[in-house]
């Protein structure tokens, strides 16, 4: 248990394996990985971790413990293992580092500063937790900073975008590598705490990796035995290395993580040597090893003190009454990163120089996958207004209708969905699975590492975070599109949030939106989650209310370069509004979908409940009223366009939201509402429908009302009074039946 | 792979350790699980998967795959291993049944149909998927039906309810159990798919039950290697059998689940002996057994159609041209659990008449359990206003003052967090942990089964969703409470979702809310969660801005019998407002904070950031200007005050909303709101402010504007046309760099 601050083994490193096979590594070499003067390592080691205690005393705030903890891990990861290139952070064939714990992020900042990326600057890297505001050393590693390649913070997210940069890099290998030619075989290296080990999403990942056979993947898990609540006994028993070899992972055990670079370096040439595993190292450190608090949960997430911090410096041989003392030893041993870095990106272009002379065609593709361009002009694949059914058709199906060509037709497009393939319509004739080309399933299916459509199992979590983990591959140089029921998309809800703070480019189909979804019941139908959704910075939730406003939603999301965008779509068959519906429409977020001069009431329709707009309009003409209709299927989009166009859209008649979800935030856009109160009930579509008064007639009645009041007491009478119009039920769950 | 209808084989059962040890089985003695004549039990499975057929076929949908499947364990567990009284549902030490596989629902009805459940009614059991709104067949089980424990259809939910309902009987036997009076000792059985076996929440709940070494828990695997993409091997190559003994579990495999009942009930009888681990059974079956399509995808959730079901008929000697057949043989076969159940629960009440003249104290409050009450008087317990500190302090702490002697004082309370017990404040100092009693932890922690302090590790989704179970476990014997910090409250939605579906009461202590949170960054900052939780049917999402109204969020809470609720709390120190902060007005959601008369606007705050609405008042103050403050802590609670109510809170001056989070939704009680439209940023908590212009004075010159603008136009110009006031940044993600 107790660590120490010896020198690491003098033992020979001649007989390390160092010399990388070709499959797994360009002209690298055995320079790459030579093994300093252990001396050398021991004063970096010592230098680092008290570096750390410093940056975390300077505003008496931070995460010191593990930072200090994993400093080995790092030594061999930037000084003998990863490919990268400081001077150009964005090298295409770079390893990819994620630290999916991410609140150990001094631990990556300091070895981004020590190897030379200009970002992080030695006054940058002092800006740890100051009140500056640009300051690019925040509390968690963010994707804007040179060297960081996805924002984590949130436990398990990063193990999950690991496997989706994985899975980036496996299917850019398969589809683009030719012969001798290895144009992208980067792996992906993933630092993990216990959590990752234990949420859910981490789990789940864990899983799809093993499936897939990703050996371009390695899991180091810094194994200190604590976590917030103590000693992680508390909380888990697994045999962990079991655990993970039941999932299909290589894996190897290190013993003293705190000081034994050369093992750690040893275990790391394995995980890239790995033929059909991905590599899982369980590697023993002590959290805030040198402290008097080492291997204590209180080591965590504080400033370890005066006191501590010379504890830690007598420790490692260091003078306590100095602070951030970094030597010209300690830079020189890791600034060869520079020169190595530029050598790796030469050889590698000069490897894509040569590969584009013998398959010039294909390089000429690949070069557009570098550059993150589309490899067909998706806007001539989306159908055109007369292409799609005029009779009433699911949303869900139209989405099928404009998304499959996409996918077929453009290569960067990677389609999954969570086991629900015959309900989401997203697979395409010609799809091929994306798997480990040696299996044959019991079902007959096949696949390659070529393969553009994802089976991600019942886990809809790690289809949100893996697919973010592709986008960020290289910006542009994947679009992922997930699928799922809508309801579920309230399981990776923390996902899509990290892919809309990470301005990443990911489109989820949600279909079954609604309680239109039917007899799958409560549980199933949507009635709040829109709301989130709608909510989110960054976020496009888009409702499309047939297949034209479909073609918009696609269009728009497409367009959403930075942004995540959701399509909800129907599961039941809804009208079709060829003349009134408007992809262009669509793109400003809302717009008027059937104009009425001096309308008595503007009714506010989206998505699959346009249909009761609709019937409440044709209603309101029997009962002498005028009504006109606005669609509005995406708040965020309708929020960018100019307030003249928002005010001119709304109009000034009194307005009706109509949707079969909660009302929250229909009041910025609607003086009344006629929505759900309360969750649904398992009858068919048609009937939940009904039993919830989502009726042409119903809604025309509680209009008029509106209307009439109006009418009697002035328009000024709805400022600040919003009025939900659907009372029934309202704020009681229904339940046709009692138990208590 | 190929299934049969051949009967089970005759060999003799006598062997079977059919005779329960005490420990496991109140007087449960062979008689309770004796097999019948095979024969008998062939007509049974026979009739019962022909009874799915046509029960799918009636409305032309449901799900008869996994149904037919299972049939020989619902045999197993009906027949001859559950211990239950159809003629009392509720009889308190029966076995608890979880379907975590819910599709599969008309398994359970029909079970609980042939047993004699009064509700499940044979007209009842036709009405599965019928327009009848007064069905209690919904198309997944729901709480409120006899028989049914949980409602259950979100994958993975249903054994992470297991794990709770097997923890709710682990702590009261414990707790009340004395030498040989078993009054609490009742298994909990949960089936499930290979779904709950992807799924993250299943993953953590099935680590949670192996630490805990839950032996009462015995999860039955239907492994039909079929999900909606086809066979499951498309999505997981785990070994399943070895995962789950990694995670600490016995695990039992049967070969022939279709038929085999005998070797079903030894398992399950075995399962019941476990001395100390979980038991999982994998048990191999056929989707759908019997139908042309039998093991393949398509019979999972559609009607299989006239010819195929004449097809099972025959296969299974049932005449095709007969629908509906349960012969009296069947019902005979059965209906012997009424009085079986009877039995049970006379000897049950005789063990518990004895126990109480033993015990008669321990007895006493052991009845208060089963009648769901507190075990004190909490309203006794809660801190009164001067009990507050009235300088500036963290309202988590606040929330910490008024927890810890209620969770220490109320047997009923259980208390868990997500790792966090450091930053929660949740630990009580008598506190004991919720453990199994032979562990001791490197770091020292004990516990046993009575314990009522739960360390859930960093899964915060089973944490959500296994509380819910505890809940169900028979309504206020046990109140959940969660702990974490809220923005984590994301990975666990879908557990919330269904705890506010069933009505059960649960308290989740959501700290370090809003930007004010600070230098954790914007992956810990939450923005936008809160929307869904106030637009969530039946949640009360509390957020207090002082200890006075956290003491009113808890007591709301503790009223909130049949609803879940979040009480919102800060991490950092906020002002304390005594004669302005109100728990009673708390209780109604919102409340006049602060009067003035003649207003020329109303400020509307909640939480942390009432501290701006206070100081933007006295800035406008300087301006000559005359703000009333509102506060409104709980938007569902309001909406439950008669509108008279609302109507005069909210007053008819302008009204401004100050809060740090997304404006969805505030636009229903303002004109404008002074809110965020991007994600945080990494700062110390009042840079994070500052840097978000939230100050008093700022907010006050915005405020400004809007009444100059609503003196010159009048008050309508403010109808519908909400105003975003905190308009810096808006809609553009801020980022002090960019990489791209």
């Amino acid at each position: 248990m107790a660590p120490s601050a010896v020198p690491v083994s003098n033992e020979d490193v001649s007989h390390l394996p160092l010399k990388l096979d070709k499959q797994n590594g360009v002209k690298a070499t055995t320079e790459d990985v030579k093994m300093e003067a252990h001396e050398k390592t021991d004063l970096v080691l010592r230098t680092f971790r008290c570096l750390i205690a410093d940056l975390c005393h300077q505003f008496g705030c931070g995460h010191p413990g593990s930072a200090m903890g994993m400093a080995a891990i790092g030594v061999a990861l930037w000084k003998y293992i990863m490919k990268y290139s400081p001077s150009n952070p964005d090298y295409f064939n770079r390893d990819r580092f994620v630290l999916s714990n991410g609140h150990a992020c001094l631990f990556q900042y300091t070895f981004l500063h020590l190897t030379g990326y200009k970002m992080m600057s030695w006054e940058q890297l002092l800006t740890y937790h100051s009140p500056r505001f640009d300051s690019v050393c925040p509390g968690h590693p963010e994707i804007e900073i040179d060297g960081v390649e996805v924002t984590t913070g949130p436990l398990g997210q990063g193990i999950a975008n690991a496997v989706g940069l994985a899975m980036a890099s496996k299917n850019l290998g398969a589809t683009y590598n030719r012969g001798d030619y290895e144009v992208v075989n980067n792996m992906t290296w993933c630092m993990i705490g216990d959590a990752c080990l234990q949420e859910g999403v981490g789990m789940e990942s864990i899983q799809l990796a093993g499936h897939w056979k990703l050996n371009n993947l390695c899991v180091m898990f810094d194994r200190n035995e604590i976590t917030c609540d103590g000693s992680v006994d508390v909380a888990q028993s697994d045999d962990i290395n079991m655990k993970m070899r039941a999932c299909g992972w290589d894996v190897i055990d290190i013993t003293d993580g705190n000081n034994d670079v050369e093992a750690i370096v040893k275990a790391l040439v394995q995980a890239r040597a790995s033929k059909d595993k991905p590599t899982f190292i369980n590697i023993r450190t002590v959290i805030g090893v040198g402290s008097r608090a080492q291997g204590d949960a209180k080591v965590h997430g504080a400033d370890l003190g005066e006191e501590d911090i010379a504890h830690v410096k007598k420790t490692f041989g260091m003078d306590p009454s100095k602070t951030f003392v970094v030597g010209d030893e300690v830079y020189d041993y890791f600034r060869e990163a520079i020169p190595r870095g530029q050598q790796l990106e030469k050889d590698w272009n000069a490897t894509v120089d040569a590969y584009s002379k013998e398959y010039p065609e294909l390089a000429a593709e690949f070069q557009k996958r570098v550059k993150g361009e589309f490899l067909a002009d998706w806007t001539k694949l989306v159908p055109q207004t007369s292409d799609f059914p005029t009779e009433d058709t699911p949303s869900r199906k139209a989405a099928g209708q404009i998304i499959n060509p996409i996918a077929e037709n453009c290569g960067n497009v990677m389609v999954g969905t969570a086991d629900l393939s015959p309900s989401v319509n997203m697979a395409w004739k010609t799809k091929v699975d994306f798997q480990n080309p040696d299996l044959t399933t019991a079902c007959g299916l096949k696949g390659d590492y070529t393969g553009r459509y994802i089976h991600w199992g019942i886990r809809e979590h790690a289809m949100a975070s893996a697919s973010n983990g592709m986008a960020a591959f290289n910006r542009g140089t994947f679009l992922p599109i997930t699928s799922s029921f809508f309801m579920f998309y309230i399981y990776n809800a923390a996902g899509l949030r990290m892919g809309a703070l990470q301005n990443l480019q990911t489109i989820h189909i949600a279909t079954h939106d609604s309680i239109g979804t039917g007899e799958d019941g409560p549980t199933h139908q949507p009635i709040e989650l829109a709301t989130l959704y709608r909510a989110m910075p960054n976020f496009h939730y888009i409702r499309p209310c047939d297949g034209e406003e479909a073609a918009g939603a696609v269009i728009a999301a497409l367009n959403a370069k930075d942004t995540p965008s959701m399509i909800s779509v129907s599961r039941q068959k809804v009208p079709q509004y060829p003349g009134n519906s408007s992809r262009e429409g669509v793109q400003k977020g809302g717009y008027v979908f059937l104009e009425e001069k001096d309308a008595d009431v503007t009714l506010v329709g989206a998505g699959a409940e346009m249909k009761f707009a609709v019937e409440a309009r044709e209603a309101l003409v029997g009962k002498g009223l005028r009504a006109r209709i606005v669609s509005l299927p995406c708040w965020r989009l309708f929020e960018k366009q100019s307030r003249a166009y928002r005010k001119e859209v709304l109009g000034t008649a009194p307005r009706i939201a109509i949707e079969a979800y909660s009302p929250t935030g229909w009041e910025r856009y609607a003086d009344a509402g006629y929505n759900m109160h309360t969750f649904g009930q398992s009858l068919v579509g048609k009937d939940v429908y009904e039993r919830f008064n989502f009726n042409g007639e119903k809604i025309a009645a509680k209009a008029k009302g509106l209307i009439d009041e109006v009418k009697k007491d002035g328009i000024a009478t709805l400022r600040g009074d919003f009025r939900d119009l659907n009372e029934y039920e309202h704020d009681v769950q229904f339940k046709a039946y009692h138990k208590h």
